[in-house]
């Protein structure tokens, strides 16, 4: 089969079709979206090689659970052992010994094939088109921050990051309080937003401070300075961001403030699921052009060009 | 009055005698405790020019409350306004408009007088001497930790740093739980803390990871990596230390680990005042050694040499 294979070069590769192991299923990609991770990991982050891509949609070819068998689905990433200590706390998605989707041990979604445990695997909604639900997965990223963070509807919320992801956070956030804002550099993108009633600001509007809670999803080594501008005495700053390279930072005001600062990763699919169904969350005008997987390495190339937004891959 | 001030360069000099405004009472101080706080400060730490000093003990020579005149007092160093948003949400000591003794805007201990608002007083208790009184704020900062953090007496707490922090730290949350360690670099500072019956390691002991808390109190760049490595996915970092200058960071591992990050500062005086009086923090093997105050640049020199610890100015 064709995949997308990073190891030090990216190169469109033939490859051999993959075997799934014992409970995993054989899923043939539909379409496969881009990520900021993905260009991360062209620059080293996490060392991975192999096939890269995560968000994906596919159609399961063989599984051993009936109802999966030739059902479009959508996947998880973290592949887990359910035998090590963060596993039995229920804390799966640490697991010591997990491979991740194309980012961790394991080869991604930028194939014509892919195999993942059965139990990683969630039927997607029928009323939702491919590109859409290849989705899920950075939606799902976007949940995690209410489910780690008490989210009060007087909450004052600043979003830094007029991305794919900041896009995604201001919309789900936007679904627990409107006391929110959006802040990024790219007018253009800002407007989507506006569409769905949410506020913005551009990057060099004077801003209000004293924010009780700032999400970082710039994916830039500047997004978490600002955010300790906006955040105010006891709040609290989300990290999104991962960068391949370290950032020289002041450390002593979030000590001073008493800020706390909480990393967020990967999400819960359900609610990402059901929002992409119902249309709570709004991906379509985030989508800047699908490639063929053919053309993958121009698709990459675009990805990581100024004023992207959503790339995806259609196998 | 005999003063050590800092105006880029250190200087024990003759300034007036402060004067008391309204509210505030005037207090001889009998003894103060040099903070590594202190010397950050020389290194440009909060950009502060003044009498330094924020650890101290005096008896009050003037105030309109009867109960205070006369009387031995220790002293909260935050001096707030009481009308701006976060003194109105009960989060004094991050009023907007605060001055903080030594620190900001207002002349500090380290001199024979100063003047502090009468409500940061506390009175001394009567049975500890004035060298374990000067101990009441850096306690009262190792308290603050059991007020943001909910800590489980199941949780496995590592306090890195051996110094003057460190130790209040350890033995303030050794109250609250036994599976604690205390990691430092210096084997005669570790052996005061297993005098206590506190466990403790050597920075080049190979340590368990997975702590559920990491508390930072080395006042060193390195320490924020090396909780980063100890604590456990969706742990606890604590961040006691400020220093003056950026630290490099890889800023992955947290958002991967989703550890949340927490800046603590200034805690409450009532329980480091009973643990004090009490003996159930025992600060007084912590004692390297006192100066006369008309020694302060010598006592200073000694406080920024490698293997003090408290160095004490008597006035």
């Amino acid at each position: 089969m064709r995949a997308l294979v990073w190891d030090g070069e990216l190169r469109l590769k033939d490859v051999p079709l993959p075997e799934p192991a014992e409970g995993e299923a054989l899923v043939k990609v539909l379409s496969a979206g881009i990520c900021n991770t993905d260009l991360e990991i062209m620059r080293g982050y996490m060392g991975f090689n192999g096939i890269l891509g995560h968000e994906f949609v596919g159609m399961v070819q063989q599984a051993k659970n009936p109802y999966l068998a030739g059902k479009r689905v959508v996947g998880e990433i973290n592949c887990v052992c359910h035998a090590c200590e963060y596993c039995l706390k229920e804390m799966p998605h640490h697991c010591l010994n997990r491979t991740v989707l194309g980012i961790q041990r394991r080869n991604g979604a930028f194939a014509e094939y892919l195999t993942l445990p059965e139990e990683n695997l969630h039927l997607a909604p029928s009323n939702i088109r491919d590109d859409v639900a290849v989705f899920a997965e950075p939606t799902a990223a976007a949940f995690r921050i209410p489910e780690q963070v008490v989210l009060d509807a007087e909450d004052r919320i600043v979003v830094l990051g007029d991305g794919k992801l900041g896009q995604l956070v201001a919309q789900v956030l936007w679904l627990y309080t409107k006391n929110l804002i959006c802040v990024g550099k790219h007018r253009w993108k800002l407007a989507l937003l506006q569409d769905l009633g949410i506020k913005t600001a551009h990057v060099d509007d004077p801003l209000e401070r004293g924010a009780d809670v700032v999400v970082d999803a710039t994916g830039s080594h500047e997004g978490f300075a600002r955010a300790l501008e906006l955040v105010r005495p006891e709040g609290t700053i989300v990290l999104k961001t991962t960068v391949a390279h370290p950032t020289a930072l002041e450390f002593s005001p979030p000590v001073i403030n008493e800020v706390a600062i909480i990393g967020s990763r990967c999400g819960p699919f359900r609610p990402a699921l059901d929002a992409l169904a119902m249309g709570t969350v709004e991906v379509r005008p985030m989508i800047s052009e699908a490639y063929d997987l053919t053309d993958g390495l121009d698709a990459l190339r675009r990805a990581a060009a100024p004023g992207t937004m959503k790339i995806l891959l259609h196998m």
